[in-house]
């Protein structure tokens, strides 16, 4: 067993160890939930998602204080089969313009006061040098970019290891330093094509209803994109359960990275916040690994890729918001932070009937 | 002509006179969310909502730094009929808690950093005296509830438009001092069977679509809550498309109050966020009163009062967030103000391809 497989399989065991929800803390705060001067379940889902962060968490004290949003930064080489509207380039273009602060990720984790780290688990092109400071790079290469998987695997299973590890760090240092909700989103030109290619792996899908238009294709270019997906599934026929194979054959670098956050997520009770689309490819993968780890997640919104839903479905997931959002890079995870922050706040900030003096039903 | 009445009609001629959205600005602010970068239109309705806000100010360089919910209160004649799962004295009992604190709308709020003015337009009973400073108690009562709609008018037409220049006058206050947004909500038990004739009269709709569990009525309660609504628009068959009839014959003293802000943002380019389906009733009224005034509008969130969905289909506004909120007070109006600022930094915020150094399609 080599050092990845050992940091994976403990990540794993965690996840089982630790179980589902914690059932007594959803309890005690539904509990207190009524007892607050608004008649019971008035706040709808803002009321069940603080349910959900205190059986995640197993916390009721919580105020989220510390939140991070983690972006995983990757190439894919099936970009050669022409499935993306943008250049490969823009991969270290944008990953530069996320530690400039000029990305649309920056200005949304600044309004929830969420940090951004953006790690680089398989950039192809050289990052360009900017004035840094508004983001964290974390540089941790497999190489330059996956395998094209039309033409095989996209990498081999001890790099896909080797990804995962790269999220149990970055959780693992977060963690270290006080964070209790990540936000997990992404940027890579070609992703959406390996994303959809694992969510009709392991939903069972087609793959015609999985893939979208990504960053901008038309009709034409999106028909395409599906052969390109059915071809990548054809030759490498990952098995569906095995969620390393179907990373390893069809997944990305970044996907890698966001499964290991997810896992190391589930495994230290840690609110793991979906993004969109490749988000939850990612989490089809950490689900498929340890299913446990479905417990740690909160669906952020429902991306306008026809996919996400089919993902979300599978993982059940209900998303919170719906702003047919199709950008990534955690965007609709620093909007939902809102309102984790929301819901944390109304269970501990509100007065009670009784501490009011307000009158409950007749 | 009496002073109200002046009062109402100089505001809607300002409404008039501003005709609809800025075109210009939203062409612009168009132009430069495509400069942005991000796939074109990539940020979904985070990016119509910067386009709708640059059409209701015409104002491109608005940040909301100012931003204010505005509660109105009154109690309302018709809970003699046994339409509401809590006593009237609830309603004085959660004003002290707005001015105390302790309520969900006072946690929303400073979320988002807005400010809470409670506007008492006819509450009944007395305001328990508390440890206030949580919000200012603007206590302008057209008396001490209205009349019960089943046995009568609810109000004089004159009580109605005086309540209307209570909304007036609070917008006018708010805007000398510089807020830049405005979210309303209410209190008032017994108010969304008021709601509920309201909807029905100015859509058409049938009072079962439009009439819902309030504050939490079984299915019996409900359809007694049913049958008193069909009374009271049996009693005093109000004229759909006169608004200050359907308000007076079977609204709130509240309802016209937040009819008032309505048409005072609509008239002074202040962007309205709505709550749920009291502050879509008023809503409704505003616009019977002044069409124009629904440009100002912005429907925050989908409530799970059936009659909400019906009320914003009439008004032509699609709702922003879908919680299954049903507490009003103003809280759905709060967190959309989060999407609000969101939106209006993606804006102001974000890099272009140029200045960032990325590259576009290719």
């Amino acid at each position: 067993m080599s050092d990845h497989t050992s940091g994976l399989a403990q990540a794993i065991e965690r996840v089982v160890a630790l179980g589902g929800l914690d059932a007594s803390a959803m309890v005690s705060t539904s509990v207190r939930l009524d007892s607050l001067t608004k008649p019971p379940g008035s706040l709808g889902r803002l009321e069940s998602l603080a349910i959900q962060l205190a059986g995640i968490t197993g916390d009721l004290t919580r105020t989220y204080s510390r939140r991070a949003i983690v972006v995983a930064a990757a190439d894919h080489g099936v970009v050669r089969q022409g499935v993306s509207a943008y250049p490969a380039d823009v991969t270290p273009q944008m990953v530069a313009n996320f530690l400039a602060g000029g990305a649309a990720i920056n200005v949304l984790a600044a309004r929830v006061g969420a940090t951004v780290s953006v790690v680089d688990a398989g950039v192809a092109g050289a990052i360009p040098a900017v004035g840094a400071g508004a983001a964290t790079l974390i540089r941790v290469p497999i190489r330059a970019g996956t395998d094209d998987m039309t033409a095989g695997p996209a990498m081999s299973h001890d790099e896909a290891l080797r990804a995962i590890g790269i999220g149990l760090d970055v959780v693992a240092a977060l963690e270290h330093d006080g964070v209790e909700l990540i936000g997990i989103g992404e940027m890579g030109i070609g992703n959406t094509t390996a994303a959809s290619a694992i969510t009709a792996a392991i939903t069972g899908a087609d793959p015609d209803a999985v893939t979208g238009r990504g960053t901008g294709l038309d009709a034409t270019a999106r028909a395409h994109k599906v052969a390109v997906v059915r071809r990548g599934l054809e030759v490498n026929r990952p098995a569906a359960d095995d969620g390393l194979d179907v990373l390893a054959k069809i997944g990305g670098f970044e996907i890698a990275g966001l499964a290991g956050v997810i896992l190391a997520g589930a495994s230290r009770r840690v609110p793991v916040a979906l993004d969109g689309f490749i988000a939850g490819a990612a989490a089809l993968i950490a689900v498929a690994l340890a299913p446990a780890a479905r417990h740690a997640l909160l669906a952020s919104h429902r991306s306008a890729e026809p996919g996400h839903a089919v993902a979300l479905a599978h993982l059940g997931l209900a998303p919170y918001l719906d702003l047919d959002l199709r950008l990534g890079e955690g965007t609709g995870a620093a909007l939902f932070v809102h309102l984790a922050r929301a819901a944390a706040a109304i269970y501990g900030e509100m007065a009670t009937f009784k501490s009011a003096g307000v009158d409950g039903p007749v």
